[in-house]
């Protein structure tokens, strides 16, 4: 039976490799890559050099997948989210099936945490269900954006015996701060969730480029700082070509 | 300076851990060790597993720092907690006195990852506010009971860009199911929120002593499996005398 391995390597910092990980990537003959088309050559080069750090001399290969566009919301964004999950889905299939054996092994290479906000193991579950191609599946947990930014700032996540909302800056716009939540993780922001969060009083600790040469980091009350984070997003974001923050908010006075 | 190093050594198996980790401990004289009088004696041992796995020809040593009783809710339980941490923090520091030279290094083994329910950096905070004890820390993030929880049932946490709440058993029996999240994780349940959760009509994916060889799963629909699963509980607490679990809740019709 073929087998795929979902491999979480951190955030940024290829020290954030697990032994676990370690021992996956050299498990791997084929190793795919979706090419985004984007200007994050940055990522695609992490996870090459990844392998050329951590694989001991072992014949290995990426096979980049091209990723199809996403059509910007036809029948609005969830179901445009699906309807491109399963575009790559089908593509990927048939990538799978040319290029592992039966018996072979195939990995992806999944940047954070595979459990959180990234679609590979949704494809796999597509795959499953809607083609006819056989394989075994294991996921291998890596150090995420938002355990980089905690650490980076010191921080518990949670007030005690408190409740963390992790959710996306598109969330945060559209229905605001959650009721039952004092601390708030936000991903995936382009930057209208900032502008959201200024409805309430909070303090924010923000990172970009977390765990890379390239992290910054920022705290204080958002108010205070929002100005300085959206100048320093713009700024940076014209340099790399691409950006990738994550932050906490919480409310001012919670403990 | 004193530096004080807060390691993420995963949770369960030795495996989770980092290369950055790996290199922290490796720059550790002192290990300090809450002894909470519990029958834990495993996961003060998996510390010293970890220690002698990764250390490499280096001498150690391992201070064990005997924790305060903690009061059972003279003035509520958040203040409760506060108390206990202060009483652990002074009792802290006068070991970290004895034990570390003005150079030296020392270092907390955090079982999963220290952003999330523990409380070392706490205590940090408390030391360095409250205390004349100069030094300096570092936070290596670690691969949480959650992340093992989602790789081993092979999930993602969130639904399509949808809301995921962290909680603790306490808070779901207190406040019931967060209204903005369709995907819940609850920690440090004793099992009043799994009854809590009851209410609702929720999927749950559940996993115990995580990443250990003895780890458990189980997955369905609650109101089906809630039964299995307090006999489980109730039988493998009185089998390991402590139980470590952890789930995910999804509302039965979120996508």
């Amino acid at each position: 039976m073929r087998k795929l391995l979902v491999i979480g390597i951190g955030a940024g910092n290829p020290d954030f490799m697990t032994v676990q990980a370690i021992d996956a990537l050299n498990k791997a003959d084929v190793f795919f890559v979706f090419d985004k088309g984007e200007p994050k050559g940055d990522l695609v080069r992490l996870r090459k050099d990844v392998c050329e750090r951590f694989i001991r001399d072992r014949p290995y290969r990426f096979v980049s997948i091209e990723d199809p566009v996403r059509d910007p919301l036809p029948h609005g964004y969830k179901q445009g989210v699906r309807d491109w999950h399963r575009e790559r889905a089908l593509r990927l299939a048939s990538q799978i099936a040319a290029e592992i054996d039966e018996d072979g092994c195939g990995a992806f290479l999944v940047w954070g945490d595979p459990s959180l906000y990234d679609s590979t193991l949704r494809l796999l579950d597509i795959l499953r269900t809607d083609t006819s191609l056989a394989f075994d599946h294991d996921v291998i947990p890596g150090i995420s954006a938002v355990q980089v930014l905690a650490a980076r700032h010191r921080l518990v996540l949670n007030t005690i015996g408190g409740t963390v909302a992790v959710t996306t800056g598109r969330e945060l716009a559209e229905h605001g701060f959650p009721g039952d939540a004092d601390s708030i993780v936000v991903m995936l922001d382009r930057g209208d969730g900032l502008r959201a969060a200024l409805r309430e009083d909070v303090d924010i600790y923000w990172g970009a480029y977390l765990g890379t040469p390239n992290e910054i980091l920022l705290s204080g009350r958002l108010r205070d700082i929002i100005d300085d984070i959206e100048q320093i997003r713009a700024c940076e974001k014209d340099r790399h070509g691409w950006i990738m923050d994550t932050y906490l908010l919480r409310r001012t006075r919670a403990g």
